[in-house]
């Protein structure tokens, strides 16, 4: 007996037959004896149809009337399903991002949230509803709709929960998440549990389950995430706080990322403030880096690498052009012919020997290294793209992802 | 220069072309300089769509979530206009019903207005803007979305233009209020102009152009309606206070209607309180009663008659049978085979003969009139269905309403 906050995707509501289903759902976890909130996505294509109308009369729409219009989406799904819920004889109410005080900050299509009336769905849960709400959206202090950005929904399910003191289930078409992704390496084994950390690294790196802004809610608020199937009614994968088990593991989950270009700076000046200097530049071109990898290569001078989306990759070489002779560089090459295979999990904070296991597998497989990088619980290697899909099997067998943590070898 | 209140019906902003001549229209007025908001409805058959994904999960949808999600449409139409009138250069802003602050009571799906901010929309105009408001929609006390039922866009757009102090516009696919139904009289004229009493007669006798509901709020605030064409840019037909010229004018318009049933409850007791007893019933049912004509028979004895929708005849007929004994009548008859032709013009308060001359022309032409009902402004006469359009063509020669006022012989 708790409060249930349950998100459904926009897959999960995309006709009435799943409509149906999910407000099924919903139901059978009140007649459990739990108090159920639902947030629910537009259903299936809307918002793409709703993103062509718009481009169609403006391509570059004032973005306040981009979330007035994307909004809708969402309302006619909560709508949707409180009827159906009512039709099943049970009570619901649906309500707005407005209507529950969701108020956020004025950035409008990547709002933040900044508080949420957790009281008025306390009072309509009392009142024996189920009460659905629609995600992606709040409202900022003027009344003005603001979105949350892509993943939103998650982000809203997660923040309700905090704000009602819930645990999170969201409803996906996966049943949970992989230790990699099963459509390259198909013994993937479904995790039981992950941390948060682990999860905002695997998210950040391209596993696309979950948006990483709901794991950073959920670990800052404490909030469970139970992601699992819509379509099964079987346990999927808790995200919590770190437990002393997780340390056990050595490596939770592998990833691939694909949609990398890589620009890399040769021999510029190594003085103090030219690395600022070059990312300064990048953010004025609007391109988003990940990863930086420096190394001095004299007294005097050091190249500077770093990764970028292929979409930004344009942006990305003409700003290193344009700040090349203020840094004094050398030249600059750029490759977007590689893929970033990388190893996470929290375990690593006290086992040695991660990196060594990784090298030396991607080794036997001759697989050649372009560059590494780590973080506390992450080792993460550029590899060719042509060679990048059997690198992650490479790494999966090593690190036996194929199989439950329990009847790993190396786990304590 | 003034405040000019603009409404788009569903019909005009259809699609992408019809959004930009609606957005051209308002940029346009705004610089012929004007102050200039627009109310807008769903676009085409948005709201049949969303009512049919409705009936598909609960063909008896709880009220309050129906209005949540049939006030979509309206949000959708008015972010697209004012990102295309931002893609015209102009500046622009939506607003839904909540955002201005239309409160209305909580009667989901007919709810009455009962303030509006008149302020707020007042200082996005003071910045230039042209404020496209979302019509057929407000909010209850509770936040709730309400809507303001069948022809609400008209009555969102008659209230605002009384809130702000303009007058209003109602763009439509026809280009005025004709005398009457061209499709019937096809020599039928545009009128220059009709009272708020005039219409509101016209519109409740099935002349569809208006709702009654936004008469009577222009009447009760002196808002000028201006009904034109969307599509040419013409003068159409305005709806102002009568003015003594209008008493000139036998007859303004004439109407047919089609969807109408008759019920005669023969032979009841003529005692104070059987005729509220039978109307009290019919209310219970649900059923709505239109004209009612009630004649003495003997002392004791009375035949009642009323028409109502056909729509509720059925109803209606359960309703008559069970109060039947109740009030001693003899037996119950129905026709569905009838319908209702009226004339109608404020000069009937000044000027007698009208009746007479309308029931010479049905006489002329064999038409027998199954009974009559008449107002102060108004004359209908009950005829057979097989009879009712060439009845309605005789009528309207019988009263010149194929040439302008200017032209006809009987005008002061």
């Amino acid at each position: 007996m708790g409060i249930i906050v349950q998100k459904f995707g926009g897959t999960s509501v995309a006709d009435a037959e799943k409509i149906r289903r999910a407000a099924q759902k919903a139901i059978d976890t009140q007649q459990q004896g739990n108090q159920v909130v639902v947030v629910a996505s537009a259903r299936g294509k809307q918002t793409d149809q709703l993103v062509a109308d718009a481009m169609e009369l403006n391509p570059n729409p004032p973005k306040r009337e981009m979330d007035q219009l994307l909004s809708t989406g969402e309302q006619q799904t909560v709508s949707l399903l409180a009827m159906t819920i009512d039709a099943m004889g049970h009570k619901a109410i649906s309500m707005t991002g407005g209507q529950i005080k969701m108020i956020t900050d004025s950035v409008h299509t990547k709002a933040r949230i900044k508080s949420i009336d957790g009281d008025l769905i306390k009072s309509h849960l009392d009142d024996g509803n189920i009460v659905i709400v629609a995600g992606f959206q709040g409202v900022d202090e003027n009344k003005n709709i603001t979105t949350l950005g892509r993943g939103g929904s998650d982000t809203s399910a997660v923040a309700l929960a905090a704000a009602i003191g819930g645990d999170c289930e969201i409803y996906t078409d996966v049943d949970g998440i992989y230790t990699t992704d099963p459509r390259i390496f198909p013994q993937a084994v479904k995790l039981e549990q992950i941390s948060y950390d682990e999860m905002l690294e695997m998210a950040s790196l391209g596993a696309g389950v979950m948006h990483g802004r709901s794991i950073e809610f959920g670990k800052k608020y404490n909030v469970t995430i139970h992601v699992r199937s819509s379509g099964e009614n079987k346990t999927g994968t808790l995200i919590t706080h770190e437990v002393p088990k997780m340390e056990g593991i050595l490596v939770s989950g592998a990833t691939i990322e694909k949609n990398l270009a890589k620009i890399t700076m040769l021999g510029l000046d190594n003085h103090p403030g030219n690395a600022a200097k070059v990312f300064a530049h990048m953010a004025q071109a609007k391109v988003s880096v990940n990863d930086i990898i420096q190394t001095e290569i004299s007294k005097e001078k050091a190249n500077l690498s770093f990764t970028v989306n292929k979409s930004d990759l344009d942006e990305a070489k003409k700003a290193a052009e344009a700040i090349k002779a203020d840094v004094n560089c050398e030249s600059v090459f750029c490759r977007d012919d590689i893929a970033e295979i990388s190893v996470i999990g929290v375990g690593m904070r006290t086992h040695c020997g991660v990196a060594e296991m990784m090298f030396s597998a991607l080794a036997k497989k001759k697989v050649n290294i372009d560059s590494i990088t780590t973080s506390e619980i992450r080792i993460s290697c550029i590899v060719d793209q042509n060679q990048a899909e059997s690198a992650l099997k490479t790494v999966c067998l090593a690190f036996e992802l194929d199989k439950p943590v329990e009847e790993r070898s190396y786990t304590e």
